[in-house]
Formats: C-alpha cells, sequence, structure tokens
C-alpha cells in the first residue's frame, strides 16, 4: 500500500465497530490511511509520540475517534499542526453527547474538526475532501461519490412514486 | 489582496461580531480570503449560486456561520466537494444548542467540520491548518501562532507563580 | 386519484415507516396526496426544483419529514410560499431531538409547521384541517375523525370502570 | 377593520411583548386579526366558550402563545377543528424548553403546528400562508413580504463585500 | 367498596401499566379509590365534567397521569380546588421529561404535586398521607408501610454482610 | 397566631427571596405557619430532630425549599409521614434542573409532592388545598383566590380587546 | 480479613450489579473494604448511625452508590468527616442525568468526590489512591495496575496494526 | 511556607477568580499548597512535565480546574497515581455541562474525583480531607470548619424564627 495520508486512531478497541466505517469510506476513496489505537488516558506517551511525529511521516489528516470524557482528538490536536477531525463515539450513558461535547467545545487556538455522533463515515469523507485540494484523482472520486448519493436518491424516489409506499415498504422488509 | 482561499459566510449580519473572528485570525496567519452574507433561507437561490462556483473560483475552504436551525454550513456542503467549516453561532433560546445539533448532525456522505459554539476563531485556524498542508508560509504562520499560545500561558504562569493569586487577580482587574 | 393537494417528502426511504402515517390518514380523510422521497443534502437541486413548481402544481400544503440535522423542512419553506408541515424523524443518538431543534427553530420570516418527533400522523391531520377551511367534505371528515377518537376513550374508559384495571390489562395483552 | 381570520390569544398579559409580533405582521400582510387574553388554567370556562365558537364566527386560523406548563394550544386543538398554531413562550428557568416540549409533543389525533420559542412572528406569517391559500390578495402580500427579505440581504450583502467587515461593524454600532 | 376517596385518572389506556401500581398501593394502604380514563385532548368535556364534580362527589385526592404534552393534571388542577397530584409517564422520545416539564412547571396560581416520572406507586403513598391527615386507620396503614420498606433493607442489608457480594448476587440471579 | 399547621424550611437564608412567596400566600389564605432554615448537608442532627417531631407538634404539610443537589424535601420525607412539598430552588449552572430532578426523581416509597422551578408560591397553594380538606373557612379562602385570579385574567382581556395591544403595552410600561 | 479500610454502600440491592465492581478493583488492589446497603430514604436512622461512626471503626474512604433522586452520598458527607466518593447509578427515565447532578452539585461546604455513571470501578481506584498516599503496598499495586492497562491497549495496537480492522474485528467477534 | 502537600491548576488564568476559592480554604485550613497555570491544549509538554513530577515532589493531591472541552483534570490523571481533584468551570455556551460532562465521564482506569460546577472551594475542602487521614492538625481544622457551618446555619435559623421573614430579608438587604 502506498504511504498513508490519513491516520485514523481511537481511544479503545470498542470503537472499532463504528471508526471502520472511516477505514472503509478511504478505502472506496482511494485515499491511503492507517489504523491504529491510541488511548489518551491509558497510554499518554504514546499519544504524545504519535502526534508529534505525524506530521513528519507524510500524514497530511489525523481522523480521532472516543467516546465519555473524550480528550483523544483534542489533546492529538493540541500536539500537532494537522487537521484533527474528531468522531464522538456513541456512550452508555449520554447517547454520545459527552463525547460530543468534549471534542467540539475547544479553546480558542486548538480546532477540532467535528462530525456527527458515530459519524465516522463522514469523518473519512472529509479527510478525502482535504486531501482532494491537491489531488485530482481523489478530488474526481469524491465527486463520484457524491454523484452516487444522488443518483441512489433518485431512483429511490422514481420507484416509490411508481409503486406506492405500500408495495415499497413491503418490498424492503 | 491577493486572490481568496477561504470563504467566510454567514446567515445574517447579526453573526458578524462572532464571525469577524475568524476574519482577523487569517488576517494574523496571512491567508487570503473573502466575507459575505449568504442566507439559506431568505436567499437560497444566492447559497445555489455561492456554493456551485465557490470551487471554481479557487476557493480552497469555505466557514459557514449560523445560528438556531442552522442549515446554511450543511446546505453548502451539499452544493460543493470543498471542505466546509460550520461555526453554530449562539442564539437566544438554546444557547446556541440548538445550532450546534443544526450543523453537527449531518447525514452519512455531506460532513460538516464543526467548531464550538461561537468557535469563528478556530474555524480560521482550521481553515490556516488545511491550506497550510500545501503552503510552507501558511505552515510557518501557524506553528508561530501556536508557540505564542504557549508562551502566552508560560508567561501568565511563571507571573501567578511569582507574584501569587490574589495580586494576579488585583493587576488584571 | 384525484390532482394531490398534500405532497408528503422525506429526506430518506429509512424515514418512510413513520410518514406512511401521513399517507395513511390523508386516505382515512379522503385527501389526494402525493408521496416521495426528495434529499435537502443528497439532491439539492431535486429540491429546489421540487419546491418552485409545488404552488403552480396545484399543492396546497408540504409535509416534509427528516432526521438529524433536519434541514428538508426549512429549505423546502424557503423556496416556496405554502405552508410547510415538518415532521422531526426520531434519530439513533438524540432521539429526535437534534431533528426538532434543526426543524422548529427557523428564523423570522420563514416559519415551519412543526409537529411532535415521529408525529407524521398529526402533519397529516393538520394538513387536512387546513385544507378542510374550503373543501366541506374534508371538512367532515375530519369533524368524523375527531368524534371517533372521542367516542374510543369513552368506550375504554366506560370499560376500565365496569371490569376493573386488573381485568382490563389481562384482556389487553 | 374587517371581520377577523385570525385569532391570536395568549395566556398572561406578560406573554404580549412577544405576542404583538404575530399582530405586527399581520397588520403588514394585511389580514384582518383578533387578539385577546384565554388563560387555560386561569380562565378555562372562558377557553372552552372561546375554542367552540371560533370557527363560526369565521376564524380560520388560531394562534395561541404559552409559556412554562403550555396547556393553552393543545387545550384549544382539543376543542376546535381549525388548525391551531402554537408559540412556546420562553420561561425564566428552562429557556422555553418546557413551552416547547408542553406544545409540540402532542398525541396522535391533535395537532399542534409548533413554531420557534418566542416565534411570534413566524406564527403570523404561517397564518397568513393558510389565509393566502384562497385569498389572492394576501398570497401576493405574503410574497412581496418574502421577496423584501431576500433583497434587504443582498443589500447587506453587497455593503459588506463593498467596505469590509470592520467598517461594516461600526457603522452599525 | 366503600366510597372512593381518590380519584385516579389517565389520558389512555396505554398509561394503565403504569398508573395501575397507584391503585395497588391504594388497596394495600386501604383507602378506597376509583380508576378511570379522561383524556384533555380526546374527551376535553369528559375532563370538564369529572372535574368539577369530583370535591362533591367525595373525592378527596385525584391522581392524573399522562405522557409526552401532558396536560391531564395541569387541566384538572384548573378545574378543581382539590389537590391534584400528576405522574409524568414515561414516553417515547424523551423518556419522559416532556411530560415532567408539562406537569411540573405549571403557573403561579394553579399548583399539581408532581411525582417522579413513571412515579404512580408514590403517588398512591402521597395521597394516603393526605387522606390519612384526618384518617387514623390510614396513618397506620401508611406507618407499617414505610416501617416495611426500613425492615426489608435491614435485611438484605445483613444478608448481603453476612453472605458477600458474590453470593448475594448468585442467590438473586 | 394560632398554632402553625404548615412549615415552610429552607436549606440556606438565600432561598429565603423565593421561599417566602409560601409564606405570604398562606398569610393570604389564612392558614398558620412557622418558617425556618433547616439545612440537610450543614445541620443533619437539625434536620433529623425537626422532621421525627414535626406531626406530633401538629404540623399537617411539610415545605421544603432548596436548590442544587437538593436532598432537604426527600430526606425530610423520609423521617415523617406526613406530605411534605418541595420546591426546587433555580441553582446558577443548571437553572434549577439539578434542583428539580434532586427532588422529584424520589425512589418508590418516599414522594415528595414536587412544584415548578422557584413555585414557592403554588407550594403554598397546595399546602392551603390539603389543609382545605377538613377546613371549610381555607376551603372558601383558597375559592376566592381562585376566584379572583379568573377575574384578574377576565379583566385585562376585557381591556386589551378594548383598547388595543400598542395602548395596553404602554399603559403597562 | 484485615480490618476495611474503604466501605462500599448503596441504596438499594439493585446497585449492586453496578457496585460490586468497586469490590472487585479493592480485591485486585488488595485494599480491604466492607460492603453493605444503606438506604438515604428508607433506613435514615441506619444512615446516620452508619456514617457517624464510620470514621472511629477505622474506615478511611467512603464509596456511596445511589440513583434517581441520589442522597445517600451527599447526606453522608454531611455526617462525616471523612473524604466521600458518590456514584452516580443509571436509572430508568433520565439514564442518570438525576443520579449525577443529586450527587455532584453539593453546596460550599460539602463536598463528595463524583466518579463517572455506573463509574464504581473508578471509585474503587481513587479510594486505592487515598489510602496508597500512606501506604507504600498498596501504591505498587496502584501502579501495577495502571501499567497493565497501558500494556494492554499496547497489545491490542500492535495486533491491529499487524492484522488489520478486518480481521481484528472477526477475530473479537 | 512550607512544601505544598495540595497542587491547584488551571487552564487559563480566566479560571482564577473561581479557583483562587480552593485556594483560600485551604489557607484557612492550613493546608500548604501551590497554586499555578497548565494548558492541557495550549502547554502540552508542561502538562506532561507537571503531572509526571508532582508525586515525587512530596505532592498528595492535584485539583484541576477547566471549563468548556476540559482535558485537564483527565489528562494529569492519565500521567500521575495520585488523586486528582476536578473543577468544571462554568463556560458561556453550555453554562458549564460541557465542563462537567468532559471531567466527571472518564472511562474505566483513569478516576477524576469531580465536584460541582465551579465548585473549586469544595475541592479545597476535599483535599484537605484527604490530607487529614494522615495530619490530625488537618483534621481538626477541617472538624472546626464544619461546626462553624452548622452554627452559622443555627443563628441565622433563630434569628429568621425570631425575627419573621420580612424583618430579616429587609435586614440582609
Amino acid at each position: 500500500m502506498r504511504d498513508p495520508l490519513v491516520s485514523i486512531i481511537m481511544g479503545s478497541d470498542s470503537d472499532l465497530p463504528i471508526m471502520k466505517e472511516a477505514a472503509q469510506i478511504l478505502d472506496e476513496l482511494s485515499v491511503p490511511y492507517e489504523c491504529t489505537i491510541v488511548s489518551a488516558h491509558r497510554t499518554p506517551d504514546r499519544m504524545f509520540d504519535f502526534a508529534k511525529v505525524a506530521e513528519s511521516r507524510g500524514i497530511k489528516v489525523i481522523i480521532a475517534g472516543a467516546g465519555g470524557a473524550a480528550h483523544l482528538p483534542g489533546m492529538v490536536a493540541s500536539l500537532t499542526n494537522l487537521p484533527v477531525i474528531g468522531v464522538p463515539v456513541k456512550s452508555k450513558s449520554f447517547s454520545g453527547v459527552d463525547s460530543l461535547y468534549s471534542i467540539v467545545q475547544m479553546p480558542p487556538g486548538i480546532p477540532v474538526a467535528t462530525v456527527a455522533i458515530d459519524g465516522a463515515k463522514n469523518a473519512g469523507i472529509l479527510a478525502a475532501q482535504i486531501v482532494a485540494l491537491e489531488n485530482s484523482s481523489v478530488k474526481d472520486k469524491v465527486k463520484e461519490y457524491k454523484d452516487s448519493l444522488r443518483e441512489m436518491v433518485e431512483d429511490k424516489a422514481q420507484n416509490l412514486e411508481k409503486i406506492g409506499y405500500e408495495k415499497y415498504l413491503s418490498n424492503n422488509k
């Protein structure tokens, strides 16, 4: 595989079923990436080492997912000048509101580009959009992807209009 | 001024006292930008026209601020493939929670890079970090800026340790 | 079928199990309607075209359902002068609070008539009440419907009073 | 004045500074209205009498504003078949969230068309849009009003682009 | 059965699985009660008739349960001078927060004695405590009930201390 | 003064500007009361002593107000069999939501009759309604009070209808 | 077993499946503890007796878990000078937000060291960290435990990097 | 001054008006402390260095205050084995709810002893209670302090009972 341009990290392997969606869409958009676990709270030294050398390793964008008191995206953002995308992973007690607030409410000086709760797929697309600014083949892939979204909705709409909601629902059970 | 790389738009001129902070930090970081009003709800055609040609005009990143049922960032993101940064502007009844949810909770396919409520300054820094990926002079400016943040905190810490909290507070009244 | 007076649209076919309740009650109230998918984010052009010609096609009321960062009802309202009824569809992380705030908190000038979360049935009744203002047969149907609601409660109350709560509950298991 | 088509009611005269905005916009849109106080909790009989005869008095739409445990819009909706627009008035402890939930979360069968917290102006516009369905002079007025909103934003945008944000802000202090 | 002193009403028979707990504890505390369905929104006339004659029928306390935009307890309180206890029934979208706010946030002049979400049992106990003020046999029953609660906790505590948490948990699976 | 039937207690004298409204309405309704400070957290022994003898001193109802982690109403309810009315006092950070949840969410067995945030006046009225069950002069007073509320609204409504909202508002500045 | 240094109490045996995690981690960290049920609301006298003698029995730290209107941690803290750790147990209606606010929002003078919702394990670790201040063998155990956390994450990270996310996820199904 | 046993740190000097209350109460309780600024986001290296050597410098307890996406308490807790007390500082948009969630919702393994929003005084008392476990003079000071709280309430209660609420309030204006 080519050298990774995007680094996907997460606080725990329990976040992987969500965070894998970032990997999958980056695969689809032909953006090389790496994927690993970095815990702000359990492996702070590992986090420091990771964040401080990411730029020099050729990484362009970091996607960081975490839940609860989610400090990983913000701490990584404090240790690098690369754009950092934060994915608030849904938590048990607050359905991810704690994750969201911990990630998005960063103080002036240290932004985290926050996506929706469990929005790992959008994190991948956003990373691709940033990479695409100077990479025309990724730009074409992003455009194709959005076109395919549009076509899928149009096909479904046409189908629904044609067969009516009752048949549509029973066909899609 | 050089051709703008960042476009700062907002739903209403009542958002300008917040959104101007994006402009100010982009000035400080030497990133050329433009700044105007585009209302999703009052000027939908203007929004369509703006979003569809932004990329071809050479814009790299769009910063969109809005409050309440804040549709501008997400709608612009649906009409362009550029990265869009959303700034939830504080609202009267919900202190910006409505703005935040309307901007960050985008469906799969259409990300908005959301920053903190009233976080226009961070939106500017994030835009600069994205521009900096292929622009070494902006990269240097971002690094200098973060170094200056660190030094400012260190100076204040040293001062507080030296004179104690009572004197520090009375000096800073 | 007669020309539709009400247009039921939704952002995704995943909203159909909820939104079909608007269609069902309009059937019951003999109000002709159409039903399709229009995504603000995935098919913005389709949404523009839909909203701009709805009035000239004879539509009187638009019912728009969407979830999460739910921009469809408000954007359609910005593109037409018809009354638009918004249905906040329950979302995974916020149980529909994000949908509700995104729909109800519209800025001055562009109202959306918002109903309860997942309140598609009430959206249909509200549309019928508006149509009924100039249509006495729909007016009669609405009156009949509300009478039937009252009678159903009265029957249940009478039954509960007669047989007691224990028997009532075991009968309705 | 012509016979009122819209009835604006509120739970308390403390809601009048908000609810008067519905009256003002109806004046601007040339829709005849009436305006009074009806308290669900302090004058339940008055509320019953009001709601039961509104339709026969020629009223087409009822706008009801209330705060806190805001029962007026829903109770009026239960007593009439006219469309009822609910305005959640901002409350002291919950900033209107209690008002909003009390109004919007109506059970199946009895819709209330809810607008934003303190959204009396939009309630007036929505009422006018409903009246406009069978009244072409109101329809023209609504169209003019929306055009004027668009033009106002376009003028401000042009001005901001021309003089820059610093001058714009100092001009509008 | 003796003449009821407490009236248990609810907005829908879907509330009965919760509201039956009020009946059960009143049975246990030997307080005579009645139990029926009264919907504020579907049967407003029935609600008016019920509330206006409750006092003259010998009722001392009314327990009213409802969910969502829960207007029943407050409306009944506006139509009688008897103490009204409100039970916010858990709703689907807000887990009962909408029910709670709709019931507890009553305006000055019209109190509703609100208990916890789904707190029908406590509503029954509170009603019994009020009845007990002038009824020494109910007073004794309430005292016995609270003593039995204390003893149950003490027994469990003694058992847990004796056998340890592991055995305790496996015994109570 | 006659022996008090109602005891008004609060966790801190900072609650007095709110809690005095309970005293004022009890004065108006001719219900004898006492009023003092009992802190669950700072004077737990005092709270125990107070709650355990209240009933034997002839008290019929206890009104307890507290803010933040508001334990006073629930703890007093655990120590007496009298009905306890809880007043959640508005707090600085949560506007009283913390107070409300701490008071209303009592476990099965120990009810607290909770009123609105800062709802001390309604606590007084509720206490009077309970006292009135066996006291016809208080019953008359409560009835008079509610009649006066109705008349006040009717007078204001008549005035508003007569002079219009503009004059009404300028008269009441 | 040695004399307990930590006392784990909870309001109900329904809290035991959560609170046992405090016991388990204290076992792992070799800190002697006791574990029992003390209900603030059902056994207030037992709570008073427990809290007043805990210090003289040699207890150093109290861990108190409770849900809903969770008064146990704060009331115990008002009755002892020992540090009290509060565990907000997840509740049915508010997912533990009510428990959290009831525990953490203590007034000045009476702190409760609050951990996450259902955070009994962390309560145990925090208690051990306090005991460790003057007990070097517990200090070593805490250090070992944290080292093991770090190593576990590092092992998982290494594995994920080596086999990729697809294999990792299918191995851990 | 004697060697500090408690270290008070905060993310920004804007937190000092709150955090100084921890210093003041530690002065009153004769616990030696230090006080400085350590920003997780602006000075991550300083934070690492601070946290890693705190224990070896003789510190027993760390009090860390921060607002918004408040990562300082949790990150320090991940880098030391000392007990860490977190103070959520009130923020502009969420009144400190974001601060609270970011601090209290720590994952298993890394506890933060969280106090109320803006609860710096209680953080100081909690630190003193921990120090007091092995320091009898601090233990006496804590006891004295709590006694003085009790006496203050008792004096106020006596005064209020004696002079009545009207005079009490006018005396304390």
